[in-house]
């Protein structure tokens, strides 16, 4: 059968406003650019759920708590970091050096909560290979401000909803294109607002509901609020957790801290705060100044557990991807026993080749192939947020235009060649229709002790797929070429 | 305590940013004017519930069983109605006369469907009188295309959702401001598609799920659509019965008829119609011309269930209304039983003073009333959707515009006075704050046989609040004086 139904005009016509409705409906929203507060759109999305290989699939659930773990780990482990991070820290001393620095500071300080938060969410894509198991090859892994968890679950029901309604139906007797079992809707709200519930559960030495509140630190003028709304909402329902907005800035003026104890609470209304939640200060620009680094120095002391802290963040770094694709550094984090040994090969052979261009033999091996073959990769900039890479014969030109001892602030990794589908895009009410390439996230969510290492929860929290055309590079939705997605295994 | 909380500003900012949210994130959603398909904005609602008296919105729920039975029986007595509306025809030839020719077509050819779903709502004003039990009191009964079921239940999730985090508290402990128990939340949603869903058991002789569906029936453009999706889509998940959406004048071109058993089928899927949800037909504007009441004749003369059939759309003419405020009358339709008793009596007390404009005794005193006493009344023709009325004033003026004897088409109405309330309405981003007065209706649904007047389900079917400004006369939410608004009990 075919991987789309090849619907007539008007059958497409009618498609589009059961999706769209359904959409507007459910939630499945966001804020078009200069947005007026109550008037989002639709969210972009394809039409049908795009092909994903059941395997694939199911390889990326097995190794998501190994992966949790891996994080945490290092994470925990200071010293490794602080061989990497501070030499990285002076390749980019805008932010991975503030990141660092803010640390540096808060450990003067004093900190007071060794508990993390950590919501992450691993991404790849899917290596097809005439003959060969279709194999996920790792993307990059998030440790901060992950996002679409509350969009992906409302897409999977969008397209389950479509499937059940007939709309992809060719033939007259109006049954389902796909079988149910097929798509499964990710059940990430529910999971990542667990998480959260986890946080504030330790917190308060596991006990629940106690009546304090998550803190979720927001950019001004958010676009893709709903998607962190769902989460809170969820939050709210599902534990009775309230939680609360600030942006960066806001912090001094509308929180205060209790000096003794350290406890983190809001002025307004007398709340203590359990978990700080950054769905913001992942990029240079969410810090406007100065202030917003004093700001997240005063969350990162408070008692309030954050999600991440600083340390957890700078675990996520591309440079720290790059070296954990070292088996014997990776096997001091995560052992292979016999009870994991499957999924530790299983993380193994998510990797592709990631390399430093420092003057290490396998930077100098590197810097030739970035210069030479550069069509086989992508060069990484210690960034996040989507728009930093450089893409293939970009590579050669940029790194000329830079001092090359610059060059070891970046990464080079090989490109993987995921299928194209000929799914189409809705956004803004329009079809488009080129071929499309798709990666998929693995949430998860995992509390553990940052000064002993302990893991004290451990848990999946389903899954995204996000998917762009195949001639643009990056995948961003709300930046504008990406959209969400749901899958349809085979 | 006091009714509302008396917010600060910075509290009511966070609280309108908060419900926004909300209600774009969960399908609290209208269009705009001259709107994208992809860009709806939050409905108009009240930033908090209004109040309302326990004992009076009990009432309604008492009653509204009786009331579906009263307007099936209503319905299912030709004879009855022949003798009002074919009078009544003569005033209003353009749209109740162009209703009751179509029925007399309809039966010429044949009505082969004896079942009718009748889809409710009874509306209410409550008459609050010093030292008295608070009385609700009947506007008017609606028997065809009841809406705001869907936003309803919304709007009770909604307020519901603020005080559950707390957005209403004034103090600093954050506590709620309502009590849980006090805020209820109409079930709308769920039961007006179980009634949908027992139009379409009763099609298929008392089998569920044979693979027939509903055809609603829309307003090109309808605003309102979201209200309506809402059932839709709890039809497909709680019963998997589809539904699809034509226009009064895609009925020919995107249906047909089979010639024996008259079932109506759509073109395109070749799917069953078991169930005609009419929400168009309404109004003489929803009809651009004969052939669209040519479609509403096909649609009455086949074996689908109609909802409602032209006698139970007719059933509920404000002429009808008026005649059943005589006890003598109304008993032959529902009678004074044991078992009744209590709620018989209780729905006559819901019942204010209307009078004919005729040459009746009581016409001739009514016609003094009107010219004499205007103050008192409102006047009303034989029309549905807001807009039509004559208020106060107004009446003499437009009485002595028309010939008297068309004045027999109008029925005059005691003006019921309930309670302003200093509530706010968020429309659009802004808060208005002026006194505003409520409308509760309650939903039912009831499937009956009209040539026998059996009745073969009969079930209350969850309430809707309406606000409006004191100062403005009518109160369509759509038509942009009214907004959608939830109880506090007291
Ligand atoms: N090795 C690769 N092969 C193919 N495509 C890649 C590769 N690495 C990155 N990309 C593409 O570039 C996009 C951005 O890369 P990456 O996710 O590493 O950057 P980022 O700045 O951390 O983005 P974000 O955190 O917003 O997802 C990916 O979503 C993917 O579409
Ligand atoms: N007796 C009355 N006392 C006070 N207000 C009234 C009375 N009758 C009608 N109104 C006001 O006028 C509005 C419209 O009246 P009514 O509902 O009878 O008209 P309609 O055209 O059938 O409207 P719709 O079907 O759209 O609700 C009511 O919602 C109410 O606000
Ligand atoms: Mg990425
Ligand atoms: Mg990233
Ligand atoms: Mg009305
Ligand atoms: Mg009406």
């Amino acid at each position: 059968t075919a991987a789309f139904p090849q619907l007539e005009k008007s059958q497409e016509e009618s498609l589009v406003d059961n999706l769209l409705q359904w959409s507007l409906a459910n939630g499945l929203v966001i804020y078009p650019p200069n947005f007026k507060s109550y008037q989002p759109v639709s969210a972009p999305t394809t039409l049908y759920p795009t092909p994903f290989p059941k395997v694939a699939f199911q390889d990326a659930k097995d190794v998501q708590l190994l992966f949790n773990e891996l994080y945490a780990k290092v994470a925990s482990d200071e010293k490794f970091l602080f061989g990497i991070i501070d030499e990285l820290a002076q390749f980019d001393s805008d932010f991975t050096g503030k990141l660092w620095e803010t640390y540096i500071k808060a450990k003067n300080q004093g900190i007071v909560q060794p508990l993390s938060l950590g919501i992450f969410r691993s991404d790849y894509m899917v290596n097809e290979i005439e003959g060969k198991k279709p194999q996920i090859k790792q993307i990059e892994f998030n440790t901060v401000s992950v996002s679409f968890g509350g969009l992906s679950e409302k897409v999977g029901e969008l397209h389950n909803y479509l499937n059940n309604h007939g709309d992809y139906s060719l033939d007259e007797d109006s049954s389902k294109f796909y079988k149910t079992e097929d798509l499964p809707i990710s059940d990430s709200i529910k999971k990542l607002s667990d998480g959260l519930a986890d946080g504030d559960y330790y917190y308060n030495n596991q006990k629940k509901s106690t009546g304090t509140i998550v803190l979720v630190v927001v950019q001004d003028r958010e676009r893709n609020v709903f998607d962190q709304r769902l989460l809170e909402f969820a939050l709210l329902s599902n534990h009775g957790i309230k939680s609360i907005r600030l942006t960066l800035s806001e912090i001094e003026s509308k929180t205060f801290i209790e000096p003794n104890s350290k406890k983190l609470f809001i002025k307004s209304t007398n709340d203590e705060v359990s978990v700080v939640y950054f769905r913001s200060g992942y990029a240079p620009t969410d810090f406007n100044s100065q202030k917003d680094w004093d700001n997240r120095l005063i969350l990162e002391t408070s008692k309030a557990i954050k999600a991440p802290t600083l340390l957890t963040q700078l675990a996520g770094a591309k440079k720290i991807q790059q070296i954990l694709t070292d088996e014997e550094i990776i096997s001091k984090f995560i052992t292979k026993n016999p009870e994991t040994e499957n999924n530790f090969s299983q993380l193994l052979d998510t990797f592709v080749a990631i390399y430093p261009l420092d003057n290490s033999p396998k930077g100098l091996d590197a810097k030739k192939l970035a210069l030479e073959t550069p069509d086989n990769f992508v060069l990484k900039p210690q960034r996040e947020g989507g728009g930093n890479n450089i893409y293939k014969q970009d590579i050669p030109n940029f790194l000329k235009s830079i001092p090359e001892k610059d060059w070891a602030g970046y990464i080079l990794m090989e490109l993987i060649h995921p299928q194209h589908y000929q799914n189409k895009i809705l956004r803004d009410g329009e079809i488009y229709n080129e071929p499309i390439i798709s990666e998929l996230g693995r949430f998860g969510t995992i509390v553990f002790n940052q000064e002993s290492g302990e893991i004290l929860s451990n848990n999946d929290a389903g899954w995204l797929l996000r998917s762009k055309f195949e001639s643009s590079n990056e995948g961003g939705v709300a930046a504008g070429f990406g959209c969400v997605d749901s899958v349809v295994l085979n």
